[in-house]
């Protein structure tokens, strides 16, 4: 778990006093931020504390994070300096905070970032990281993973020495998320909570972190009465929770097939699961039926006919992508997970997308 | 935060192999655990793991913790060892587990603990530590603090280093815990989230952790149709996420009023809180009235006339005792609450425990 973090309007302004600390000698902080902040000037030359040799490195998220992107960064730091950098500080939502843990892993151990796609393959403690979302709802700021999309799969890596050793979370820098990408992002929570709550593996641990993000979900989601600000700092908390929940138990159906499409289509992970879970009634239908409810009320469009042009090889690879990811199908449907799923069943999913 | 936990029921049996990384050379680590296991046979012999110079130190908890017991254990532990041990696993109650936090700490700090009361003193990062409750609901388990009776007042030992590196939650330990004391401690947690929720210092950090705590204990202690096994995971859970909304906001009347009562008459903390919560309809409207009916539901008669024999000194103690933890005063009723409490006010209250 995340051993430290600090929540409130304007707590990004402790950042210097926080690393402060931490800095050893001259070696920097490398700060990874996403670019939509790179014109943001008062942000950027006002707030962010550089020292001596700091650094920025603006990110794009465009695409989803990629081990060939954790590759290149770490070999950016190494080849700029002779020695390791004080600490890594990614801000921006999930993408960064996925690239931001990755890149300190990969600091301190060998190899490329793929090697160590999967559970527990981390061998050597990652340089000091710290989270700071500008985007909440993945609960990336909180897990024990870093989704990556490999040469040869879309997965996490899954350590204990993944998680931020620190997360500032200040509710105002979420308040300028364009709409869509509020909702998605929000969404990823939302299905995080579904799918934790309804899979096999749940435990009294996960459960009450899954109903509370849930109940914060509903809340923002489903009622007028709450102020922006106020729901922004539910989100974050939603977020923190949702990511917790998953952190001791597993996500399910939506995610499995979600990692298939932006494997092969690049599709964003929050829209993605948005577009696989609301035809999922079948597994989720309580859940599901509240999404719809959900989306409605915000006046959300779904992309359509995402699949509409893909190849039969396209397609045989997203269900194979999917159905590679056995915790997330045993969680959802149990041991026997595959007398109930196969790439027949996932291919007519795939193709009314 | 902490940040290690792990949790389910048997898992107090992963404790060899959680700790074994740790271990230092042939540094010790040394349980402390509740007596009331002493004569545990298969408890204490069949399930933790002694090795070579491990040492079981078994302490009553008859008492509220102390600083000078603090310091006795910290004495015997460097006067038995020529090297500070690998680590100090605290097994049993709230005493107990602040009694362990306290001596991590002080093992690696000069002078008494009584010089560490107060927040952030502690200079030295502590023993590593483990937690494993064996009764749930004061939060001990994952609060940054430890609250020790010390020569001039009760008052925790807050800080960074205070928390586990380590915590252990496993819901078979607190199935045989007795009635009273199963319901005493579970409303330490309730009454947490009491004073945390209507609390000036709240946030929607603690709000969230509040609000699970609280609706986990409405559950556990007003439902009839939960089975015992389920009550248990949730009453630990309640315990976390009481603890954690603490940590990020403070108690308020209850705790302050049941702190003077503890230091002038040595009542334990659960049971003193319910005593003194019990009055306190005034501040607390809602949650004395539902504390009131779990009271009523559970057959449980708090004692009476606690204060009928004092002195007049001693009542002043009391006040002054509770009125000295400002903090906790100023939660509960702002800034401007020395016009709304003083000793006449508490005095009145007191009198009528």
């Amino acid at each position: 778990m995340v051993p430290k973090v600090v929540f409130g309007k304007g707590a990004f302004d402790q950042i210097g006093e926080i690393i402060s600390p931490v800095r050893n000698g001259i070696a920097p902080f490398i700060y990874l931020i996403d670019s939509v902040f790179e014109n943001n000037i008062s942000f950027i030359e006002d707030r962010i504390p550089l020292r001596s040799m700091d650094e920025i490195i603006y990110v794009s998220t465009e695409e989803e994070p990629k081990t060939s992107q954790v590759d290149e960064l770490v070999n950016r730091i190494n080849s700029t300096y002779q020695f390791a950098p004080s600490g890594i500080i990614g801000i921006g939502g999930g993408s960064i905070l996925d690239l931001s843990k990755a890149v300190a892993i990969m600091l301190t151990n060998p190899g490329s970032a793929a090697d160590y796609q999967g559970w527990d393959l981390v061998k050597n403690k990652a340089v000091y990281h710290v989270g700071i979302p500008t985007i909440s709802g993945t609960g990336a700021e909180v897990s024990r993973t870093t989704v990556l999309t490999g040469p040869e799969r879309k997965l996490g890596i899954n350590s204990d020495f993944t998680p931020f050793d620190q997360v500032i979370l200040d509710p105002e820098l979420i308040n300028n998320v364009p709409k869509n990408q509020w909702f998605y992002t929000g969404m990823d929570c939302y299905i995080h909570c579904v799918e934790s709550l309804n899979g096999t593996y749940l435990n009294a641990f996960s459960q009450s972190y899954g109903e509370k993000a849930l109940d914060l979900c509903k809340e923002i989601f489903l009622e007028n009465d709450l102020e922006k600000e106020d729901a922004d700092s539910k989100l974050m908390m939603a977020s923190w929770h949702g990511g917790m929940s998953i952190a001791y138990s597993q996500v399910g159906v939506a995610h499995a097939m979600s990692y298939g499409l932006a494997y092969v289509l690049g599709t964003k992970h929050g829209v993605g699961n948005c577009i696989v879970f609301d035809k999922l009634e079948k597994y989720y239908p309580e859940g599901v039926a509240i999404f719809k409810k959900m989306k409605e009320y915000h006046n959300i469009t779904l992309p359509v006919g995402v699949c509409a042009d893909i190849t039969s090889e396209q397609l045989d690879t997203m269900c194979e992508v999917a159905l590679s990811l056995e915790p997330l199908w045993e969680n959802a449907l149990g041991k026997d997970w595959k007398s109930e799923v196969n790439a027949e069943v996932l291919k007519k999913i795939y193709r009314s997308l």
